[in-house]
């Protein structure tokens, strides 16, 4: 494995294998070993066609502390404004001897691409609608950090299902560990069935979704994404999918809240909620940078 | 004292202790010494909602110095784009154990909310017209470094002392420091007593103000923030309160003239006097960057 | 030498040196060796005026790989945009303690001024249509590399001439190291004289430019900085002056297709013959990283 595109790469050993490092890393940070060697020498090139803070900024981080040398490539001051083609960015890169080339591109397929295209290790850091592969880590982590385990758990994820690559990513992830999965959200944003996702249950009811669940996750409503009209019924949005304390009451009693962030406050999720002692959301920032510092290691290992 | 929000904070030990810091660092720098490990380990997140290249370079640099991972976020590029709140910006950046956090906002106030927010050292980088804090601190050093020490000193401040920032800390600080401060620029630009920003004298006649003081701080006049009305009055700005040769010789013979950074040429200060001899504007960006190290140095140390 | 500024600069034994340096660090790198640390404790700052990929990239990764912190600063988000003179922007980053200034200016003849104004090594990455030495040297080290000499070679160099920086640059370091050069372009792109911009030919007939060539140098059609009237001829530009397969088969066998990059995919070069076996596109941009680290260490060296 030289890449990281989909969840689909990853069997059972590749994912074991990924949260051991996660975890040795986390130890051996909160023990105050803040600089690690595992990446010295090696170049991390960050090429990110959309905006982003929280998963450059990840990506970034993990890669210095590694040891890394990290270089961010933005498409609004890059040759891509030259009218430069993707592949030709990439090669360019590749030939600079980018030891990874971690990519964001509002295109499906695009870090797919761009993984056949050079040598360099890719990363998929979200590509148009298709995939987040490191997203769904951090979540599996996190929920099997404070669960224990992820099989038999039961998750539901409430939002737009259909157009979100967080949702897809954690599916097939989480199904591949044991998890039971729901699907909920308006009928527009979701598939027809819940197969097509590879999700064991759908339903366009959240007191339905939630009842009895282990873990909840809400998506992001990408407003910079959705077309106009859309815009009218965000508050109807947040009535009949968003989180506020009643809803939060009917849930199990240990059942955890995850966001993949930002969180559009009000929306998604009730103010008051978004940092109370049953979201998880700081953790799954937190354990994005050590599980991102584990993908890169554990690429960096199969090398060998 | 976990963050430097405001030379408010600060007394008369945390000064001294700064500026030996800082004197200490410069003169190791001089003698060769380029690189140290003091913020070994440590991150430093730079989040700018305002232009600079100065404040953040300098920042950027100093951390880079002491060996820290710097990372910039700026608001143009980060999820800000995407509705974010401030708030759950540095929680996240928090989450991802910054140690430190420099901040620069349009909001007076805003490095306040920061700070109470993370357990992040945070750094106010300048805030609204409320306070830049580590410009007080350089300023002060470039002095005391000129003249020995800033008690006793007669010092003048001209220009929009209304809404400067610089103007602000520069006051309290150098009060703090046993100067005496005179404040001085068009009626609109000032406030309607001295006392209010904890100044001596005040003043719009310039020639009034200058005469016989020891040091005399030129502010940039914010052609970016101002209302259009005032364009119109720019050459009459630069012809009533800008510096010249005529002005220069009436000053005390071994009077030293600061500025900020950007001068507008011609405006605050005639271009050939910018940096001539009695110009300590060059001292004041060196200074900047040990100062700055200094600033990092003394909040990490007193973690223990 | 402080400075690299243009190719006039250099002499023979200068352009030797820096290429025995780059082959020791290429060769060094490729034997594994990732991270050097001549360039330890020095500051390298990346003053872009106008967007790059490729050329920024390869200096940051360079100053990067010889142990040199790295600091970008970009015309928008600097205080360029408060309307800060380009020599008060050096003079900040010199008072900063800047070993290395890398300047791309949109104005030919800035990066000449910045090294005359400042104490710190200023690096030209291309200034309006004046000159890119650091390209030229790439160039010339890659035909070097592949020819074993460039004395008694003929070259010819293909597009707009007289616009072009690279072209400027290319003439003049080839025809130093004993190099034949031929230009050619449609009669607006030309200069009247080939001798104007030092080459030996000047023809507007590309049949004629190719035909016995050892080296043949495709130019970037600059569309984003061609006049409107331009676009309507970019189809006939392509017939006229492009490389298709039948004009590859006409050259001389061994003969070797080269460009600067970003490529215009089917205006310059006909798309798969890019990175076909006669292209050294892709050896340029390697070369690239390893010549700049030789002009980083080149310039250090003369220091002392």
């Amino acid at each position: 494995m030289k890449d990281l595109i989909s969840v689909d790469q990853l069997d059972q050993e590749d994912i074991d294998n990924i949260f051991k490092i996660a975890k040795e890393y986390k130890e051996r940070f909160k023990n105050g070993e803040k600089k690690f060697h595992d990446l010295r020498g090696c170049s991390v090139l960050l090429v990110f066609f959309e905006n982003s803070t929280r998963t450059r900024t990840s990506f970034e981080l993990a890669g210095k502390i590694l040891g890394a040398d990290t270089i961010n490539i933005s498409a609004s001051s890059s040759s891509v404004k030259k009218g430069e083609t993707l592949y030709d960015t990439v090669k360019t890169l590749e030939a600079m001897n980018a030891d990874f080339i971690v990519i964001r591109h509002y295109m499906s397929g695009a870090a797919n691409i761009v993984a056949k295209s050079v040598k360099s290790h890719v990363i998929n850091a979200g590509d148009g609608t298709y995939q987040h592969p490191s997203q769904a880590l951090l979540d599996a982590f996190t929920i099997i950090e404070k669960k224990g385990a992820l099989a038999g758990l039961k998750i539901a994820i409430i939002g737009d299902i259909l157009h979100s690559r967080v949702a897809r990513s954690d599916i097939k992830l989480f199904k591949k560990l044991g998890g039971e999965i729901t699907v909920c959200g308006p009928i527009t944003m979701l598939p027809r069935h819940a197969e097509v996702l590879g999700a064991d249950y759908i339903t366009t009811d959240i007191e339905d979704a939630i009842k009895d669940k282990d873990v909840v996750i809400f998506l992001r409503i990408q407003l910079e994404r959705q077309d106009k009209p859309f815009f009218s019924s965000l508050r109807e949005y947040s009535i009949k999918y968003g989180l506020n304390q009643e809803r939060l009451n009917k849930m199990k009693e240990d059942a955890v809240i995850m966001h993949p962030g930002p969180v559009n406050r009000g929306i998604e999720i009730q103010s008051e909620l978004v940092y109370g002692d049953r979201s998880l959301i700081l953790d799954q920032v937190e354990n994005g940078l050590f599980v991102r510092m584990a993908i890169y290691k554990y690429l960096k290992d199969l090398e060998d």
